[in-house]
């Protein structure tokens, strides 16, 4: 018997994947692009809007028998060990494989936004704190970590990371992104892509593109953008993750732009993605949102013209149901509404990937190969780095921080002993725990109070929670006053809780009408600061808050950003001065609760002006974050010059701790242009460096520029290089500038193609 | 001595024109594309943003030998007397003509945006009244009076109407809108050209365009706004003025959208205004706009590459100033860096324009020809029926209004006894008087308090004011709650004081944060709630406010908008029962202070829904307002039906006063359309008419709908029609809705052209 050529693997997989779709039905073929969540609820409690959309009355002995391709989640629903839990998903897809012709196993998908979203698997810092941390080197060590771990467990496909570049501080999916600045999110994104990629997880871009500009910030809200905003700032990140990552999947975002839904749109999902960027791999549906198209957008009549809009548009899999890529795809093509070359184009990509994944290979066996341990002491060692590295201080005027060994310290807050105050949305025990608080977590999470216990073994801790973290209630204060009153210092603990969809302070569906802090905890802070005993701010949030109104009222303040489950000794490291602060802003922190959205991408006249009474002026700019200890910048080398349109240009600089103890500096390179076609932002970020330095050491920085960095998108909606003046600014945060270099561009106006650098190269020498 | 052919009337304007431009030096012709701002303060204590940018240095006696093209505001920077002041604007338009070669006057410009801005002159409600009122027939007749008292001054152009769609309701200048629907914006702002124009004033459409949509709504900050929101809510207003008014002159707007300036954007200045829509008359600057384009956008480099930019993009007429279109655009002409052709292109249409106003006419004499009267009888009253049919009713429960004649009413409140309470910030007293307190306004402003006092004889009134409008002192608030303790009922008059750049809390420049009522204002009003004396809040406000803190807690709401000099007698005249009250709401007005940006015009995904923790549903509706009478809602004729994508329908309504008391009903029509090819707003108004009925009197309505009504742009970015079904519904509101008619469009997509349909016909028939 000759074994069949789709499962020769010495053949090519185009070959293999084309006799295979030869031999499939068109129920076959179909049965490809979509999945089932298994064991997720419908009754609309759920992780997933419209969650209640979910076909949920398939009958899973036929569905398997059409060979189902795609498997949702098997992990992310219920506290199971993952043990368990990977020895029933090898089952079930062993018995995939044996129901259906060809024996083809699914693709199966997690969640793994801020770690493996199962029980027991380690919590990293969300990735609002991976920006924080500016070190895209430990964010693909921490990816490469989730990554084996998804591997481990029999996963192949992970539904991270999301690079969505904030432009609204009042979304609740403000944790979920690295930040404000595209070249930030897409340095780190694609960092993130390659870890996660180098353990064979399939990395899936999201979401793909434009949610995080939805009007009024409320989530899946129509977003209003031009073209122009649209290629300079929200693309950039897809495309750096792709060409400096490697992702093998995108995923279609939820929002329309301008009028049409992303996911019905084959400009971007299909002209763009593929004929521009060359993209091979799959396009997956965000959940439901191919259903979307008719229930939400109103853009399809009916589950098989959202089908139709959807495929014609490019998305290959729909997600985690068969609501439309279903029965109601195979009518449509029977009745000769859609053209079956449009599924056999989704089935090939589909059919491609597995079989680099070598799921169409004989010696297929999802048996898991080790024993799985998915919150190892090195992912947890991987977690306290990122915490520690994300801590942004951002303001120590009196140096009361690090906190004295002996001191009396009043801890009050809601945040400061709850092991969730760690965590973001996406987390598992937030996804579930959550909403389930009779079941644990699976993992240890020190709070902050449990953690300064034992930084500060010396210290005299008291602790009461003064309020809840959204209840107006305030007959926790006079406690909460009283307790203050007797300290040295007062550690007010204060943030979010997240949750899904109104159940929490910040996550998914938990967006803002204004950036007070929640419930009564503005409030906590104005009765403790008015006791006269200094009041250390330490902020656990997913979003930034309005801190105008205590601003050089409290002595000191600490921003983290969900630092997941180490995070509590890394705040309280901090504290104690274990751990020199050497976070940066990734999003610029308001002074003010009303006036979004902004962000500092501004244009001059989205700056502060005379022409309108409201000053938008952040209170802690981008790229922010005091440390410990000193830093000196000397030995700049960065002259004015004259460059041509594709020339290049280095600038150097030494950077030396002048401190008596170690610490980090970001060195960040921004690039104004002072005239241009168009209006640009009056800054941008386009290289940085995190520089580790002992007490007295120096590092010299290099920053390789090229003028395909000044790119942007011009009247005529090309990228182009326009020759003329530019500066770029040494500086320590947007606003903290210390050399300007000036440049002049020679020459023509360049119009750049796909091979347009994207990065600022830099080197790190030792300086003896 | 042969007569010149430009001097000829018996010629063609083109040919006169081409002859008077072969006659003409660069700077001759230059000359007529500018002016200046005579007697204005350069201090920044203006009226327009960075007035300091204005040329202050230029000699007048030497400017005019060049034949200066335009004049600004003679009667607009200070309170002269305004016969002094037209016989100064004959001098000054003399000494233009004589100074020159040509003798050719200058176009002499005037704000008129809520009347003649002049010393003296009627101050009538503001725009966002007038949409109030959804009388397009009475704002015309008003727009007839302003433009018989401009052309009574010497005055030829009037900058007005402003046709800015609402989109954020934090901005400043929402109250020189006509709301937040382009059809009730577009058919009021047509008929406001149309009066104005009927007294041979040149009326300016702005700002065009995008102006209103800056995001954060701080004045002038960057647009967001993609082409298609852009072409199907921006620019409808501008298109139906033009066609439907003939508006003469155009305004480019400040404003940047997707990172392109109006003013530098030829694709909306000239391919669409002029090739497309077939606009002959004149472009102008917005006050120094031209030079925003070098000091502010960035976009030019040097005052002559902003004169190139504008002038190439198709701005004719720089405003007022000649930064950029003197001595800078002259020597880059000379220096073959301007193609002088440009400016032939601009001189050339302004020279037309002053052909058609007679000020190429050897007969042209400037002296004013009759006694000057801006503030006549006839005013009054127009400004007064304007005012009464402008005040909405948005809540009376328990019927308290209107009060009984002998009630014992405590006035309360900061707007209740001054009148600049009634005045928007274009209005002459708050340009000018408010500066300037110690110089009278000119005009009489009965306050609210006062009105009431004469609508009321026999009632007690008291009055204290409470608090300030914009001050946070409380301290007012113990008298204010002893008056009110000791009423039958509390009057809160509350609102906004108009102002320029922060000097206000309503006004250009003058953007909020969020919509809580400015001041201690809404705490005032809680502390009268407090009393448990009913309150009735009565608003004079230039925007809505969130009123959902006080919704069931007050006995009734009168929102009035900026009502003008006769504001006071109208809103107590609502107050009487003497006004049955027939303003209807052209925005919605919150519930909640935050989430801006919204408006009702949202597709599905921008209301409320599961998906966000965030609720934009007004607390009052678009199209919203009670009356003291009662109608009755008839004989419905408006059956489902099929008609072609060319085709038509008529609907029919009868339309009965109930109630035994005269009162207006304002029948609207909502569009629907269940499934398109991009997202629709889940409704929008496409007709309406307001009917007067005594009591028992019944009307019959027709609304004439076509196809063309429903068309919006496509995927491919053209107006289409496209066939399905469709929803029309004759409502009370936009939430209040009585019949739904449901059509088929039948045939095939239509591609529309510039001749469309823009208004739904209406037709009222007496009922025997």
């Amino acid at each position: 018997m000759t074994t069949a050529p789709w499962r020769d693997p010495a053949l090519p997989a185009a070959a293999r994947v084309d006799d295979l779709l030869s031999r499939m039905t068109l129920e076959e073929k179909t049965a490809q692009l979509y999945g089932v969540w298994v064991g997720a609820d419908t009754d609309g409690d759920g992780v997933a809007p419209h969650q209640h959309d979910m076909t949920a009355d398939y009958d899973w002995d036929e569905l398997i028998t059409r060979g189902l391709g795609q498997l949702t989640r098997s992990f992310g629903t219920a506290p199971v060990d993952p043990a368990l839990g990977a020895q029933a998903l090898a089952r079930a897809q062993r018995r995939i494989a044996e129901a259906s012709r060809f024996g083809i196993p699914a693709v199966a998908h997690e969640e793994c936004l801020a770690g493996f979203t199962a029980w027991g698997a380690t919590a990293y810092p969300v990735p609002l704190a991976w920006g924080a941390t500016f070190d895209p080197g430990l964010v693909e060590e921490m990816a490469a970590h989730i990554g084996r771990d998804l591997a481990s467990a029999g996963v192949h496909q992970g539904l991270a990371p999301v690079l969505d570049v904030v432009r609204d501080l009042r979304w609740g999916r403000v944790e979920e992104t690295i930040g404000e600045d595209p070249y930030l999110v897409g340095t780190i994104g694609a960092a993130y892509v390659r870890g996660l990629e180098s353990a064979g997880i399939v990395a899936t871009l999201k979401h793909f593109a434009g949610y995080a500009s939805s009007a009024g910030a409320r989530n899946l809200a129509p977003v209003r953008a031009g073209v122009r905003e649209f290629a300079d700032v929200t693309l950039p990140p897809f495309e750096m993750a792709l060409r400096e990552g490697g992702a093998r999947s995108v995923m279609a975002a939820y929002n329309e732009i301008d009028g049409l839904p992303a996911s019905a749109d084959p400009g971007l999902l299909t002209r763009l993605l593929r004929d521009e960027w060359g993209f091979t791999g799959t396009v997956v549906a965000d959940y439901f949102g191919i259903g979307f198209l008719e229930t939400l957008h109103k853009v399809a009549g009916t589950p098989a013209e959202a089908a139709h809009t959807a495929l014609a548009a490019g998305i290959d899999v729909e997600l985690p149901t068969l609501r439309c890529y279903g029965d109601a795809l195979v009518e449509a093509v029977r009745a000769g509404a859609v053209d079956e070359s449009l599924v056999d184009r989704a089935a090939r990509r589909v059919l491609l990937q597995k079989c680099e994944l070598g799921l169409l290979d004989e010696d297929w066996d999802p048996t898991p190969r080790e024993a799985i341990d998915l919150d190892s002491a090195a992912n947890r060692a991987l977690a306290r780095r990122l915490a520690e590295e994300s801590v942004v201080l951002l303001a120590n005027p009196d140096g009361l921080l690090p906190l004295a060994p002996d001191t009396r310290v009043a801890v009050v807050g809601p945040r400061a002993d709850d092991p969730m105050a760690m965590l973001g949305c996406y987390s598992f025990p937030s996804h579930v725990g959550v909403q389930h608080p009779d079941k644990p977590v699976g993992i240890e999470i020190p709070t902050v109070l449990e953690a300064l216990r034992t930084e500060l073994p010396d210290a005299k801790v008291t602790y009461t929670q003064g309020c809840d973290t959204s209840d107006p209630d305030t007959s926790g204060f006079a406690e909460a006053v009283a307790r203050a009153a007797e300290a040295d210092v007062c550690l007010a603990v204060l943030g979010d809780r997240a949750g899904l969809f109104g159940r929490g302070t910040s996550g998914e569906g938990c967006d803002v009408a204004d950036l007070n802090l929640p419930g009564a905890q503005g409030e906590l802070l104005d009765a403790l600061i008015a006791t006269g005993v200094p009041v250390v701010l330490v902020l656990l949030t997913g979003r930034p808050y309005a801190l105008g109104r205590w601003d050089g009222k409290v002595a000191a303040t600490v921003q983290a950003f969900f630092p997941g489950e180490e995070g509590g000794p890394a705040v309280a490291g901090v504290l104690s001065g274990r751990v020199s602060p050497s976070g940066r802003l990734p999003v610029s922190v308001p002074r003010s609760p009303g006036g979004q959205p902004w962000t500092y991408l501004q244009p001059p006249l989205g700056l502060a002006g005379e022409v309108s009474s409201l000053d938008p002026t952040p209170l802690y700019p981008f790229g922010h974050g005091r440390s410990y200890t000193e830093f000196a910048w000397s030995g700049i080398s960065a002259p004015d010059a004259e460059i041509p349109t594709d020339g290049s240009y280095a600038m150097e600089v030494t950077v030396t701790n002048t401190g008596d103890r170690a610490g980090a500096e970001v060195v960040q390179l921004y690039l104004h242009d002072p005239v241009a076609q168009v209006t640009r932002p009056d800054i941008r970020l386009i290289g940085y460096q995190r520089v580790e330095l002992a007490p007295g050491e120096s590092r010299r920085i290099t920053f390789g520029f090229h003028a395909d960095l000044s790119a942007f998108t011009g009247r005529a909606g090309s990228r182009i290089v326009e020759p003329g003046a530019l500066e770029l600014r040494l500086a320590a945060s947007a606003t903290d500038v210390r050399h300007t270099a000036r440049l002049t561009l020679t020459g023509p106006e360049r119009v750049l193609g796909q091979d347009r650098r994207l990065r600022c190269e830099t080197e790190v020498t030792a300086v003896e």
